[in-house]
């Protein structure tokens, strides 16, 4: 096992109506608060104008920067940093998916510095020496942005997408309200659903001898979502559903699962040059690739991992060869994201062909984290799971 | 389901040599601290040497107070609060078990005021207005003091053992490296380990309607408990057991797992009377309780908690009736403490008979929490599971 260091301090208002204390959180900060969104479902769920009053009455004063991208753009973020700058913002306050926390997270970094936000994520890896602390209000239970140091941006014009992990870009505090989630379609649920599996999986799949309490706990987050996903997508207005769902996609990439594991993930780097060449929803992207991985991954050595989540998480029964079940697993997890979620299954549904599939491998690989994952891969490692997706 | 708020900013260093950073984590906040421990078992293990090297390296100042009782006494409070006024303590270092952890907690609150620190306990509930910062170094997996904000002390001439909650007394860092309690007897192993279960059978016997992700949380936790308390009574110093218990035992009571539910607790009210007149181990007198007050709560409105608590963490067969399986889960868990963990099973066994009951059954409602319990109880009801405990 691991040493590790747990530290995730950010204060969570759960639940409903907990926003009269938005004021108050944003006061400790300062007067001068950046407000961001994405595309403007904030207003039709009436949302910002709750937001608005709620800084209005705290005596605030707000600028905005609307208009953040699913894939959030490094323009944004640009863009973000200077408005801080200019109006000499003391907090940012990010109200919306993943997207938008995403790249509030890097214009909180980049209001701290002179040069351009895209040398935080580039080769260069600046780094990130200070940032402007960080609200956020979540209406979307996907990518546990609200709880982490983390975000992922995009480049159009080098068809690069990066991440980065900082403890200085975590949210200090993040309101949580299931009914916020509530106007999300039964897509952007599956797809979201799908990303916390993701996140889960690629922790869970793991040899390294660790903790069993957190691969309990996995499990446990795991059914969660499987349970949950299908209910809020027949009954959006489902506030047990979506609850669960909610806190599940914080729980999921905080850091707390992974209790000292060091391995690099798989699905993600993969997927980010997917959505990077194809701009496709990153959750569907993680669908698709994740149950190939696992088959291409699946050898004797490994098979331990695949029983025990096929028969925790799936309730295969146990009583059986371990291939067996590994492949009842992956066909459960399978049958799970394509017919209970109704995710479209394979690049070639999306209009995905072999165009790109070199260079994305190229770069998926680039950064070198796949050769330390749950089952090392190269680029040929990756074109062939790639091909498996076709 | 009821809001919470999330809000637990310790920062926890797992795993070995980690002492390494306590230098620099205690001189955050100062350079007089006040090392705190027990009888002494610290010094037995090497640790008491390796914390004053590593204090007397960041060139800090300490003054010592020793000899904090299992069931730690007001007076251990009131020396240690006199000692910060008196030494103007900028950081109390808590090294020990729970029982050290609290009266800490109470000694850096006692430090703030003018007047008794029994005044946060008694009737009187004095406001908790600031604390001293606190630092722990663990070496019991048992009561989860090092990363919850509570403690219970005892008063001998008053016999009276009574808890209190403050996150003003929240820890700022806890070092918790399993193999500092790799000298904890079997016997402590498992009453700790009994402690532990608690907590979250505590919260988990609950009809409300709350986050299934929760439960699934609770029952990993649980099962976890299950699986390596007696894999590190028969081999004291197996790493992976005694980490897996250590980081358990400070998720079961650190509120994580409470997601908003406001139950009041059942068997530790009822347990801090005996262990206040009787001073007996704090695990042992709940592992008796438990499986009686399960039995005595058990009925049809509430069969449907111990068949998932059941069929969850033991593996009953669900294909039974559930009041056959509500007793087969009782059992199982009386099993579990009486035969695995070898605790003793009965208050006569312990010497404990029903000369105090009256005034033990009194105390334990007196505060009112049982009224609010799982199923909730009045000194009948109290006297009747003492009565089941001989």
């Amino acid at each position: 096992m691991n040493n590790f260091i747990y530290d995730i301090p950010v204060k969570v208002y759960f639940g409903e109506d907990q926003l009269q204390h938005l004021g108050e959180e944003l006061s400790k900060f300062g007067k001068h608060v950046l407000l961001t969104y994405g595309g403007g479902s904030i207003k039709k769920i009436g949302l910002y104008d709750k937001v608005i009053a709620e800084i209005k009455k705290a005596g605030l004063e707000v600028v905005e920067l609307s208009g953040i991208e699913p894939n959030p753009r490094i323009d944004s973020v640009r863009k973000g940093a200077q408005m801080c700058k200019d109006h000499k913002i003391d907090v940012l306050l990010a109200v919306g998916g993943g997207s938008t926390i995403d790249a509030t997270k890097f214009m909180a970094a980049g209001a701290c510095v002179d040069f351009d936000p895209w040398d935080f994520l580039n080769e260069k890896q600046a780094s990130v020496e200070k940032a402007l602390p960080i609200v956020t209000i979540l209406t979307l239970a996907a990518t546990g942005s609200e709880m982490d140091c983390g975000g992922v941006i995009s480049n159009p014009e080098t068809n690069d997408k990066i991440g980065r992990l900082d403890s200085k870009m975590l949210p200090k505090v993040s309101f949580l309200d299931p009914s916020n989630t509530f106007s999300v379609s039964p897509y952007q649920t599956a797809c979201g659903s799908s990303d916390i599996l993701s996140h889960i999986i690629e922790v869970y799949f793991n040899m390294n001898q660790d903790l069993y309490m957190l691969d309990c706990v996995m499990e446990g987050l795991m059914k969660t979502v499987i349970k949950y996903a299908p209910v809020a997508m027949r009954e959006p207005d489902n506030y047990e559903a979506r609850a669960n769902l909610m806190w599940t996609s914080s729980w999921a990439i905080n850091s707390f699962i992974d209790g000292g594991k060091r391995q690099a993930w798989s699905c993600h780097p993969m997927e980010h040059e997917v959505s990077a060449f194809y701009d496709i929803t990153h959750g569907l992207g993680l669908a698709i690739l994740t149950p190939r991985w696992m088959e291409y991954c699946l050898n004797e050595q490994m098979v331990s991992k695949y029983v025990q989540f096929g028969v925790n998480v799936f309730g295969i029964n146990p009583n059986q060869e371990a291939m067996i079940i590994a492949k009842q697993a992956i066909a459960a997890l399978s049958d799970f994201l394509f017919k209970t979620l109704g995710l479209k299954s394979s690049f070639t549904a999306l209009g995905i062909d072999r165009t790109h599939f070199e260079t994305m491998a190229e770069k998926s690989v680039k950064l070198g984290a796949l050769k330390y994952a749950f089952v090392p891969l190269d680029k040929e490692d990756v074109l062939r799971i790639f091909e498996m997706c076709l």
